[in-house]
């Protein structure tokens, strides 16, 4: 296990910082992405796929999809042989599936730092931070609007998180930047404070297109146009329809090679049926619809199969996570994207609590581990997301990001060889003894087994005496001390000032929109 | 949906406290246990699972089993073949596995109401709470020694839990009764405040037989000779030791044709090797070596493959929970169970938390999850496990037994009927259109998304209004308003005199002893 331990995890690179955290224990190494050695769990059965995958040809063939307000798709479609009526758009039996297939199994995201670039798709899992929160809470300043200060304290905790491997896209909305501005700030941040992969705006065609330019200047735009350097959210307006904001972006994307998740969001009851079987139908009627129109906009452009889809409280209306309706969907969806041959994005650590309490973690626990098994690819929220993703929570950030090293460590499988067999330990100790002095345990006891950088493992008398503190408030000492340790990663100055040089012309060239 | 629903829970009969319970929307009604309608998680590949069997073979071979302080059992071995030297008895390859062919592969274990009668084995999975802190604690009194008072309030809040079918063994040790009477106490109040099926005392063979008694007083001498109404739990002391105490329970209880979890205790790099293989193979030594030894005292007596094996923290020697290893151990000993036909026991919410928090959930989440796909048949320490089993939590009992109605739904699996299907509701609905009128969202919500009793999921304002409570402080109330519910179930008044006076008689006949 040593081994692979090492291969699996490596440092930044020397310099002051990694002293420096070196002395005050804090890790600021990043683990490699998790590639899979275990098999992934098969909720249901091939009959129960089939009978999906023929309901939701049957949707997209008799019922259709809308796209709104994009005049330019539905000529695309027309001409790819969908039957186009006003704005409905219905696809012959095979014909999405038959588009999808030009799509890449697995593809490369590139990061400014080679070392870590992640691989999506197949075996991996890429695990992301929160992604939308207005709101953001800490234990010394509660509730409130996130704002452009925040944004980049999280970029900063997340490129300070080994287990995390992508540095995500919006982590909190920066409210007090204009909204037509705010993906600039958001995308230098992500640019500059942090080496990991990113993500781009969606939220208009035309800061899609500034996200590229942005990547351009960083990468070069010859590359840029090799590669993907971005895996941007495209979310479906479900029940089966695509509006021409994110449809809009998609186009952009797809049309500069770069990475789209088509990603339905569905509270169940509400933008679905209230069943399962139902909400997987158009869970990938909506994918097969989504994915299929970006090959129409270049085939073999890389795209993830998305799926949101949490259940609602029928008392409330609230949405609910960690829901055993949510993990059977997600299992579900697992197993269609893996039989289309795509990869497979699904949410994190959800979670509908206000507080990062117990309700947060038994919610959390039950989505992370459904994901794991359930063979997702890119994992979007894997930490931070509180209150059914109103808030960014910096106490969740850091609790969440260390039970992702739990992920990594589940992921790895059972070793067989003759060492990790211990039958010479079996044979030395016997009947009655104690393992911890032999020479079994001696050379492994390192690496057997995970632990948490957060959690407490104190005896309960030195626990008490420390001020019998719970686990936020653990938490909120762990990323402070992050962000003391945290220096930015090494950049080109002429890339950064290009980069600062764009952000302040593009903002010179807008008037501030707040809606 | 619905319907297996109804068939899944069942009213504990009508009269005041029914009507009590309904106007206060405190359920009372206790769910059928788990029969699973999905497939387990096979962590491990066949060819992994022949390895540690055949190694499990050469540990009993050629390292064999010490059965310490216990003529008898040593005669026994050698009667069966076994090559036995002073108090160590090595196994002949096959031996062990060959006398644990005649343990059923499934057991019912009775209860005093018919209607909680458990089915252990096969497909099932039977919950029952926490088992041997010596602490509890409480958000109004804090943590502190348990007294037969708290044993008592624990039986009634396992009594009043829906998705609890057990009431378990020692859930916490009543401190404020001598050792060598509490047994008496305890199984008087699992006999008298619940109707659910129960545990036998193991820490004297001679409490093992005052058991046998209140049960014969319960359920009939006839009855008790035929039928399981006890599972006890008889813990193998790690690594490869049997010792006189609980073999001397094994040896009352199999006699009387009762139901013994045999089941190793390892903190795996102290008890066991420090590797998941390792461990595996020492604890299917052990349980085929277990077994086997109850098979020979009464062949067909039932017996559960018992696992309690969690991880440590190497730098402070603490046992951790709800790591990955323990998943993983929990995953293989599963898979090892079932081609032994065996019914397979784990553990629970078990954590290492000192407080029901994040730290708590995360950890708990993460083992019951790992439960359900292992194939668990009997989970001890289902709810209110805290602190590495120091205590038991009033607050975690409430919280963790809410969680368990999460497994049930997941254990349902995923329905495919038309209804299921929901394509007339897709159809109804069509692009852009709300689920949540239709009819068949009408004819279903109900049943289709599992609610929690006890989680927040109101909308923020409100939530912030009532006083901005985390979990604990809603189990806090939710315990209090379930025990004010309480009423006993109904006991013939001569059944009860009967068990009170064998009680009273047996503490008079024994003088106080403390240790």
């Amino acid at each position: 296990m040593g081994e692979a331990e090492q291969r699996g995890t490596r440092s930044r690179g020397g310099g002051g910082a990694a002293r420096r955290a070196a002395r005050s224990g804090i890790a600021i190494e990043t683990a490699r992405f998790i590639e899979r050695n275990i098999p992934d769990f098969e909720l249901l059965s091939a009959e129960a796929l089939a009978i999906i995958e023929e309901n939701a040809e049957r949707v997209l063939e008799e019922i259709g999809v809308n796209f709104v307000e994009n005049p330019a798709a539905l000529d695309r479609w027309r001409a790819a042989g969908a039957d186009v009526q006003g704005e409905r758009v219905r696809l012959p039996r095979g014909l999405a599936r038959q588009l999808c297939a030009t799509a890449p199994r697995r593809f490369t995201q590139h990061a400014r730092n080679p070392e870590r670039n992640v691989e999506i798709g197949g075996r991996s899992l890429v695990l992301a931070p929160v992604y939308g929160p207005p709101f953001v809470r800490d234990l010394d300043g509660g509730r409130r609007y996130a704002t452009i200060e925040d944004f980049r304290r999280f970029v900063r905790l997340g490129q300070m998180s080994k287990w995390l491997h992508h540095s995500g896209g919006t982590v909190c909305e920066p409210t007090d930047v204009a909204v037509n501005k705010r993906h600039l700030d958001m995308l230098l941040a992500h640019m500059t404070l942090s080496d990991k992969p990113f993500m781009g705006s969606v939220t208009e065609p035309s800061r899609a297109r500034d996200s590229v330019e942005m990547c351009e200047i960083l990468f070069g735009r010859e590359f840029v146009a090799q590669n993907a350097v971005m895996t941007s959210l495209i979310n479906i307006n479900s029940p089966l329809t695509f509006d021409a904001t994110m449809m809009g972006a998609l186009e952009v994307y797809a049309a500069a090679n770069q990475a789209c998740i088509v990603s339905p969001f569905i509270v169940g009851g509400a933008m679905a049926p209230v069943s399962v079987a139902g909400t997987l139908t158009q869970v990938l009627a909506e994918v097969l619809a989504g994915v299929a129109y970006s090959q129409l906009i270049r085939p073999g452009a890389p795209v993830i199969f998305g799926a949101f889809v949490t259940s609602i409280d029928m008392n409330s209306g609230a949405p609910t996570f960690g829901t055993p309706e949510a993990s059977q969907i997600l299992f579900g969806a697992g197993q269609l994207a893996r039989r289309l041959g795509l990869p497979f994005r699904s949410g994190g650590g959800l979670c509908g609590s206000k507080l990062p309490d117990a309700q947060a973690a038994y919610e959390t626990a039950n989505t992370l581990n459904a994901a794991l098994l359930a063979g997702v690819n890119f994992m979007l929220h894997a930490c931070g997301w509180l209150e059914g993703g109103l808030v960014a929570s910096v106490e969740k950030f850091v609790m969440d990001a260390d039970q992702l090293g739990a992920l990594h460590k589940m992921a790895q499988g059972v070793a067989m060889d003759p060492q990790a067999q211990a039958m010479d330990a079996l044979a030395e100790i016997g009947p009655g003894g104690h393992f911890l002095g032999c020479a079994h345990t001696q050379a492994h006891f390192k690496e057997a087994f995970w632990r948490s950088d957060l959690l407490d493992y104190k005896p309960f008398e030195t626990w008490d005496e420390e001020g019998a503190r719970d686990t936020v408030s653990l938490a909120a000492d762990r990323a402070k001390a992050l962000l003391a340790q945290y220096q930015p990663p090494p950049l080109d100055e002429g890339v950064r000032e290009a980069l600062e040089a764009h952000v302040t012309r593009r903002k010179q060239e807008m008037p501030d929109a707040f809606v």
